[in-house]
């Protein structure tokens, strides 16, 4: 990779970092549902948070925080209730987390993010909470496994913790950018809330770190579709305190390419993981759309095909149905002419043209299968009339009432 | 009901209209997969058709005939393959069956509407389908029998035959509207283009009759959701012949009233049987939305509701999980408050208060129940910011995999 590589770690990768987590039994029982990161030095952040109206009571607390210019120093996330349609009460349940961690950690209280993911219209049991985040203020460590836990503890549907971390040389000094997320289950798509959040030592100003954000996310996270649904409590956040040591970054220069960079290729592996991660899902359905007309054009058309369950049942079935991706594309929105779109599978097991300007192609349809059951497919778009590209991922859709569909055409 | 009533038949209920159908072995075995219609005397047409890009190749047959201000004689209809993502020669296959009627009926090709549902990317074979031409030509009737058989020729994955005819008094005649239509598999998603067809012989100015569709079919047929995916094919006309003897209907007056009332009333109950036939489904699903803003608004609304994928587990589970409204209502795009927002459930069973002014209620989990076991489960939805209203009708999503979605929350 080009200036950076994986290392193992997530959240307590990045130096100053810590992490804990805890059984504080709010809903799940006989696991642990809370997580804290937190750091000592306090932290510049930024952040993107869910576009649906109606927003969790934590995601009105985090985009205050994020939009004040204030420094945070801890992040106190919950799995199982996602404290949305809450009210005053679900608010206060906010605040009241974070002055415990005030106390505790001797931190302002409005340097303390909340995060919830979980069943929507129920109230946080807030004494659980506390004593929640007073067991996890008392085992914070900088140890790999702690960050391990904490990404395990956010899960819901998610059949596998997601985290990652990369080292890149920034000015000269080791630097790191760590995370961890949660998806994104097929089964209980009202948990699928998508919850991340990074952590680095880069000492970055403010302003070009969320500018790094927005212009990262608009090509992973944004472009993983399990449901149409969008949840009340999406969030993403970083933060970052510095600790590497090198000169600010305060200018697009080498070290902010060089950190985007990184920040993309961590967004996307976990992008691409939570997408895999799919409940029930056997694979991962990318779609790589080309030479659209306008890049906004190429997204929507990426996401539209895997976004679309009859696409999403046409990969489980590893049947090239291919007038379904058309179909998806054709109410997407994005302008195009079907005559201009060439279309093709590919895998690990090779490439297959099955539609060219409009018309529909004889495939041979043994070695149509053979490229869908690999672990990994890809739907190769070219509208041929622009240059803008786009990627997007998802997950088949499987079971049994799905099957049916799948083996449908032929 | 206001000026008309129920009687019996479908699309060969109004004077001068027959109906024949047949099996033509186009992809489907041992079972009708075609039908026509057809008026000797020419008839007045009005239609609306699907806004995906992609249109099969007879919706851009069709949309030039009800543009183009000539009368219709027929229409042909086959099952099985959609004839959509097939070029030229997809085209050619709808001129070739509109000439084997010309030939036949000795009456222009261009009066001749198409029509087709099934796979799409895949050609039609045009040999069978101008048999099956000959063979329904040769055995047209009139009788209510020929109207029914024809509704179930046109059937996919529906369960159900949907017909309907009510009997009206224009300008002192007895007139019909009759019609057919069917859906909407929740299986086999790409099979559920919505095909309706509407005979009348009411005799009517053709941009009225136009008008009267547009207006009614905004809070019928495009209030039904069954996924999110908009069809290739999905078409909708009415055939008007004048054979009731009325004097024309040329202005909005009472009998242009009463004329469209009759013609909601049979949109609305072919809607409605269309959504709660969707596969699987084992009620029906109705989403009613009060006092919005804007009558846009209420619209978006009520079809977001009665579309996501989490609303419609929850009925299905009979789990009063209204915070999953909320979350397709924050979604949707339309403006709000959810402290502006009541929210109800109500059956034949009963009605229960849930959510008020953006607090959860505490309920009665037993009565919840009782009111969701119903076959008809609706969710009213007071907005209390305006005055528009609007209602949208789908189904609940069943089988083993949404079960365990659907009994998360409890």
């Amino acid at each position: 990779m080009n200036g950076f590589k994986e290392i193992k770690g997530g959240v307590t990768a990045a130096k100053g970092f810590t992490a804990a987590s805890t059984a504080a039994g709010i809903k799940y029982q006989g696991r642990e549902d809370m997580a804290m990161i937190f750091s000592e030095e306090p932290c510049e952040c930024a952040g993107t948070f869910t576009r649906n109206k109606v927003k969790a009571a934590c995601v009105k607390w985090d985009k205050e925080l994020v939009s004040s210019g204030k420094k945070l120093h801890a992040v106190v996330i919950n799995s199982g209730i996602a404290n949305a349609c809450t009210g005053e009460e679900g608010f206060d349940a906010c605040r009241k987390t974070a002055e415990s961690v005030e106390s505790l950690m001797k931190v302002p209280y409005d340097s303390v993010a909340v995060a919830s993911t979980g069943v929507i219209g129920m109230q946080l049991p807030v004494d659980k909470l506390i004593k929640g985040v007073e067991t996890m203020t008392g085992s914070l460590s900088e140890s790999i496994e702690s960050g391990t836990k904490a990404s395990k503890a956010i899960m819901t549907t998610d059949t596998v913790n997601k985290e990652i971390a990369v080292s890149l040389q920034v000015d000269g000094k080791e630097a790191v950018i760590g995370g961890m997320s949660k998806g994104s289950g097929m089964i209980h798509p009202d948990m699928c809330t998508m919850l991340a959040f990074l952590t680095t030592d880069v000492n970055i100003d403010r302003g070009l770190l969320q500018k790094a954000v927005s212009e990262v996310i608009d090509d992973t996270f944004n472009m993983i579709t399990v449901d149409g649904d969008t949840s009340t409590n999406d969030t993403f956040m970083i933060l970052s305190n510095g600790l590497a040591g090198n000169k600010a970054i305060t200018e697009e220069n080498e070290g902010y390419k060089l950190f985007k960079d990184a920040l993309f290729h961590v967004c996307r592996k976990l992008s691409r993981i939570m997408a895999s991660d799919g409940e029930g899902a056997t694979k991962l359905f990318e779609a790589r759309v080309t030479n659209a007309r306008t890049k906004e054009d190429a997204r929507i058309l990426a996401r539209s095909v895997v976004g679309s369950n009859l696409s999403k049942a046409a990969i489980f079935g590893c049947d090239a149905n291919f007038g379904r991706f058309l179909c998806a594309m054709g109410y997407s929105g994005a302008e195009f002419n079907e005559e201009d779109v060439e279309l093709f599978f590919e895998s690990s097991e090779g490439k297959l043209k099955v539609f060219d300007h409009g018309v529909p192609l004889e495939f041979d349809e043994d070695k149509a299968v053979k490229i869908m059951k690999a672990d990994e497919v890809s739907v190769l778009i070219n509208m041929n009339e622009g240059s803008a590209d786009a990627d997007a991922w998802g997950c088949d859709l499987t079971y049994d009432y799905v099957k049916i569909n799948a083996d449908y055409r032929t």
